[in-house]
């Protein structure tokens, strides 16, 4: 195939994958190597923003944070400008833009200003956060579905269903969990999950300063407020690392 | 951060992503490049296999397709065997490893014989095959939450909790569901789904040989017998391609 070209006027929606810049696709790397404009999110690392061209323009266009948030109307008013003069502009999200990206919105106007994209898929965050525990999203025998969720939405903590994840074996990643965590172990309890549920988060997933916690459903809440937590943190419901989990399973087997 | 090494006598389980070799992450090339051994599933593309350095041995582990299978029991020892003669062994796995990926046998394998490991994860098919649609896997105000499920299992066609899945605004992704759609469709209607539903069958997701088929809840079964579909298909239920959604809207508000 040929190799990736981003032309003149259009915008690329780039993955930049959760943190680590080896877990950039190939396709992401050449994408940014030819933007003259870079739109990127808040939490997109030094390090993977340093793979744009020297010539490159970098514009931050935190939406989630602490800081000032620019506005999705002028997120998306700032791609159409300068694809409108006829720059190469990626528009660069954490994780994958299809999940929990608010990729359409942005789709939207582009279409309605008659300006060409492409999605360049990326590594969502989940992903690295499970490989780095050892574990896998799905499991013969154990699940054969796996859930990507969200702690809270637009109307605040999210709902969910909740009597499924409750049950033995169920897998799921929840994002933006780190707050909604008591709300969430309510809700499980509520609907008979067992309160030794292994719940494992991790923060910073696949950067140099990722950490994990191991908990359980019933530990969740105190383990979260008691880490000071400052980075996006992904919630592994149904996932201990592989060596604590043995460990529990041993325990099991003991009482 | 240092790049990424793999050790002599160690396993790296790479992700190859959904089949174009742009979708590799920059850790999966160069753990490619750095192996004396790679075993490999039945369905990556030559091209990617092309990346690995030229002194590797190329192994195929065909597990699914349809030539004669390998054995689990057989792959593991052949990770083990090689691994203890002091080889970089690459076990490339399609998408990600940790998405019905079958890992978990494998680690079991490694640990046992004590042999270090690492996972890196890869693209998900469903990831590509949703970006090459112009859609993403959860929206705002459409679902904040999204599955991916496996068509069939061990014992068959997979049980799943079709009410839920049933819902409007639902999106799955639908791994190995060519030929489980009229179990789905089934039940799927049985649980009150609307027949109009969008479906869209992604073959060979992100390849140059890619095929979308657009359909509905009802015309599910009928699109995919009518089509001839040779390659690994995702159904991602909930979802059309972009410009044909709009099609659609437009049709239901006219009538």
């Amino acid at each position: 195939m040929t190799p990736f070209t981003l032309s003149p006027g259009q915008v690329a929606f780039v993955g930049a994958g959760p943190g680590d810049p080896e877990l950039l696709t190939l396709k992401a790397l050449r994408a940014l190597a030819q933007a003259d404009v870079v739109i990127h999110d808040r939490l997109i690392s030094d390090e993977v923003l340093a793979l744009a061209g020297p010539e490159a323009r970098l514009i931050e266009a935190g939406k989630t944070g602490f800081g000032p948030a620019v506005t999705q109307e002028a997120i998306n008013a700032l791609m159409v400008e300068h694809a409108d003069t006829g720059a190469r502009v990626v528009r660069l999200k954490s994780g994958d833009p299809g999940v929990f990206g608010r990729l359409d919105e942005e789709i939207d106007a582009l279409d309605e200003a008659r300006i060409g994209w492409t999605i360049v898929p990326g590594l969502t965050s989940a992903t690295a956060a499970v490989a780095g525990i050892g574990q896998s999203l799905t499991k013969r025998e154990r699940n054969s579905a796996v859930r990507f969720v969200t702690g809270h939405d637009m109307k605040g903590y999210a709902d969910h269903d909740w009597r499924a994840l409750a049950r033995p074996g169920e897998v799921a990643a929840i994002y933006m969990g780190k707050r909604a965590a008591r709300f969430i172990q309510g809700r499980l309890l509520m609907h008979g999950a067992d309160p030794e549920t292994p719940v494992t988060v991790v923060e910073n997933a696949s950067r140099a300063d990722e950490r994990r916690l191991t908990a359980t459903l019933s530990t969740l809440p105190a383990v979260i407020a008691s880490s000071a937590l400052d980075g996006p943190a992904i919630l592994l419901l149904g996932l201990a690392p592989r060596a604590a989990q043995a460990l529990t399973l041993t325990k099991q087997e003991v009482s």
